[in-house]
């Protein structure tokens, strides 16, 4: 049993820990392919915070608390950029994270791609699960807003981060998009998967940036999928995917997340308990408690989706 | 008044802290023109060590125990690092130090040269002294050693730092020293110069490179110099004075220095009260304490260079 989860960062880490659970379980291998439109470079950094997400969570090292980043972790050279005054000062990069992108950049440098980078980096975090970048190539996610009076597009993490998602925004775009080409070996566990999981991520700033890449989508599509909702009762389990669903004019709903990916992509829908009674034309919809609480009921939620299937 | 000191890092910095001193008391200008054959690149970041301990120590930011990095110092990055199995493994990163290389970096990739990185670091810093890298061109101190019966060229940071010096070394070559141009400012500084002061630094690995740069001995030597000994008794006051000086076939005393500088660079020669009576062909030679023990004693020791100029 072959399984491919497409995922984004916090939330499709705490998905992928259920996956993982399932796939010992019952023998399955997973691959998870993984946004990169919100990479970004930090002090000559390359900062890959979805990647990384993945990685901490499922190699236990991430924070439990905080959600992001690495758990024991220490701000020193967070102050000393500080001191020096260089930006941007809204970013704040961990002692520990900051290894990690050391040691990512040097590689990139040195002409590796994203793919081979993360699966040096992984060879420390045995993660359990085969964790693929959606690609090697730029796909940056700004944001189009306006900043006093001026339209411009910034940076996703600026967007997110600087301005918590609270300015005027018109739409994302996903910069260098249509030149990216599916990192080595998305097409070919895609081809091979017997079921494709979309994690609850974000809709429109995780999942979109990885079905943005030529290709990519048509070889989702071409399997069964099984997407599970974001969304419960109306608002986001965590996150600003309300607001980034206004943006692109869908409903923050289970039904309107489900739409919003469509027949054309989805199989199978899982929605909350709480959401029981949600239509998607053309879509299978099960409801089942959706909420991560644990590696436990992240795994039911998995054996459901997968059932559905 | 002005003054030119010629200094390479520890040493040098504690030199300069005397200098500095003594310049406030009489109202001279100071501009130190620094050594940059020991810089490297280390986990992609651009590491200046010389500058850096100069800065850190003028700055009152230099760990006083250790002689180098920062006080209050934290190795998180350098765990993390070693955690991946990241080369080299053997330069020990300090997480505040690191602050400083990762603005550097940035500002050199940025296209900046050396000379406006150092002086935009020294915003912060504030040393009191103009800081001028020797050049902003690469030029980099390797020793040609043997290892297991193979002859090669190895960084001397790896010398120093790893191999500590013990090893079978033929030579030193300042790669790149042929083409590379004194930095903005230095040739100026030294036309100006009431005196040039040679610090007491390691005189084979620290002041050789400085030297190196086309134009620039000449320039030196045209001003009235006058050189501090490193070593006293017979021996380096710190680092490895004894096995560079062995290399270059010159004798380790304070009249062994001052030769090896000549009278084509020296006008004036300080020695410490134990080599009195050491003699340099051509060159005028003045016996007074050298220890460097505190600001007041380093002020004392400047004041009686300047005194024989």
């Amino acid at each position: 049993m072959r399984i491919v989860v497409l995922a984004g960062g916090i939330g499709g880490a705490r998905f992928l820990v259920g996956v993982r659970a399932y796939a010992r379980e019952v023998g399955a291998e997973v691959t998870a392919v993984l946004n990169v439109g919100d990479d970004a470079s930090m002090h000559g950094l390359r900062i890959c915070p979805d990647l990384d997400s993945v990685m901490y969570t499922l190699g236990g090292g991430a924070d439990p608390e905080r959600g992001w980043g690495r758990v024991g972790e220490t701000w020193t050279v967070k102050g000393e950029l500080a001191a020096y005054g260089a930006e941007p000062t809204w970013f704040g990069l961990g002692d520990k994270d900051i290894a990690t992108h050391l040691v990512r950049s040097t590689m990139l440098t040195a002409g590796y791609p994203l793919s081979a980078v993360t699966e040096a980096l992984c060879d420390r975090w045995q993660p359990g699960v085969r964790m693929l970048p959606a690609s090697d190539d730029r796909l940056e996610t700004h944001a189009v807003v306006e900043i006093d009076g001026e339209h411009k597009a910034i940076h996703f993490q600026e967007w997110w981060v600087r301005y918590r998602g609270d300015l005027p925004t018109e739409r994302f775009v996903f910069v260098g998009a249509e030149s990216a080409k599916p990192a080595p070996g998305v097409l070919d566990a895609l081809a091979a998967a017997d079921v494709v999981l979309v994690a609850p991520s974000n809709p429109v700033v995780s999942i979109a940036p990885i079905l943005a890449v030529p290709g990519l989508r048509e070889a989702v599509a071409a399997a069964r999928v099984v997407g599970v909702s974001p969304i419960i009762g109306g608002a986001p389990v965590r996150g600003m995917a309300d607001k980034c669903l206004a943006i692109v004019g869908a409903e923050c709903t289970a039904a309107g997340v489900g739409a919003l990916y469509g027949a054309d992509l989805l199989d199978g829908w899982l929605v909350d308990t709480t959401d029981q009674g949600a239509e998607v034309p053309g879509v299978t919809v099960r409801a089942v408690p959706l909420w991560m609480s644990d590696e436990q009921a992240t795994a039911a939620m998995v054996r459901a989706a997968m059932e559905l299937a």
